[in-house]
């Protein structure tokens, strides 16, 4: 793990980009981490706009962490940002374009080829930049997961044991096989689901939580379509990882 | 409105008993509340059980929300409690727990004949009682209503101007005349649905917020079971009704 820049944002929280190997990052710490006050971290799940275009988003969610005391980072998605294109995961993703904007059913073939490449890829490169954030002295523990293409947290869910809970939004096309996976998760969820995004599926929305096999999981529906969470919203599942990271 | 006992709970809490006209009634006011110094109000909907068996968890959610600044009132329903016993109403209410035991389905009109009228009786007693209780100088505005007998909160929330909010509890069966009521609702609303209440049609409890004409609707399913209501769940709902009446 690289840094490559370091700028102090206005309110004190640190922000570094970084790279792992080939991918870009970047991870951001409130004022108060130090080796010997180390933060828990939530990762800011990807961003399949990229990096660039999703910055202002998520520079807003790591700075209301960072005033609750969390370490965020992120890296950027195999195949999007600056990162090499990726001709497979262009093609699914073109057919499914295409077929949302025809007004099509999107079948589970295309959702297939899609999602699962992406999960398969992009989960191992999660796992290693958490290697890299943890092995830092101003990042503790424990760690949470927030954010979107949900199956990628979905899958983190079962495989990383050091993501003890985790904040998914709803907000993507889901694989069938992501179903049976969810009944493999136990660690406590929060879900945002926009009640009324017309390019998301309600119902297996619905179905995915309902699959998930946590004793503790919560499902917060909201008006204001795909990209308007309300505020509330953001508080709330701030508060969930206050109440789990902390 | 007659007072008829007063006491001060440990927390400075001052809890009155009252009658209006034959029907019993329970209003707590925060230690704060005077006529200098008016405070909003949340209707405690209808305690299906009666006032009795219910204090424990009325008075609970009362001091919560004296904390946070409110005064909550509740009154019995008709046929509940000592109220005087409502033939149609327990037949009613008997073919419907015979049903659920059985395992059947419960008919249309069996939610009709148990809900409906139930509708018509209460909700002109709880607009009497907010006529009376917004009379008292320590009484504020604005109002709240938050409870269970969502068919309730519903006609409420169509007919009464002066509620402003609605925290709703999806625990109750309802009928269909009452989902083309709900499209006329406009207020903001939070929905509480236990995701796994065996007593409950989660779809229909799905179907109703949908049909609900407010911009603002949040829908926040957790686990736990019909009386299982997770504590954080509880305070998500206060924070609703901090952000609508204050």
């Amino acid at each position: 793990m690289q840094f490559t820049s370091e700028q102090r944002l206005d309110d004190g929280v640190l922000e570094r980009e970084f790279t792992l190997g080939d991918i870009p990052g970047i991870l951001w710490t409130p004022a108060s981490a130090s080796a010997s006050t180390p933060v828990p971290l939530i990762l800011l799940g990807p961003a399949p706009l990229g990096l660039r275009k999703m910055y202002p988003r998520l520079v807003a969610r790591a700075q209301h962490s960072a005033a609750e005391g969390f370490a965020t980072a992120t890296i950027e998605l195999p195949g999007s940002g600056d990162r090499p294109r990726w001709p497979a995961a262009e093609q699914a993703r073109t057919d499914l374009r295409r077929a949302v904007e025809a007004g099509e059913t999107v079948s589970d073939e295309i959702i297939d080829a899609f999602i699962l490449p992406l999960v398969e890829k992009a989960v191992p490169e999660w796992q290693s930049a958490l290697d890299a954030l943890l092995a830092l002295p101003e990042i503790g523990g424990p760690v949470g997961y927030s954010g979107g293409v949900i199956s990628i947290g979905v899958r983190l869910a079962v495989v990383e044991p050091r993501i003890v809970a985790a904040g998914l939004f709803a907000g993507s096309f889901v694989p069938r096989a992501m179903f049976e996976e969810a009944r493999q998760v136990t660690i406590p969820l929060h879900i945002l689901l926009q009640w009324d995004d017309e390019g998301n599926d309600r119902q297996a929305a619905l179905d995915l939580f309902d699959a998930f096999g946590s004793k503790e999981k919560s499902l917060h529906a909201n008006m204001g379509g795909h990209t308007g969470v309300p505020q509330f919203a953001g508080d709330a599942a701030a508060q969930f990882f206050t109440r789990h990271l902390k």
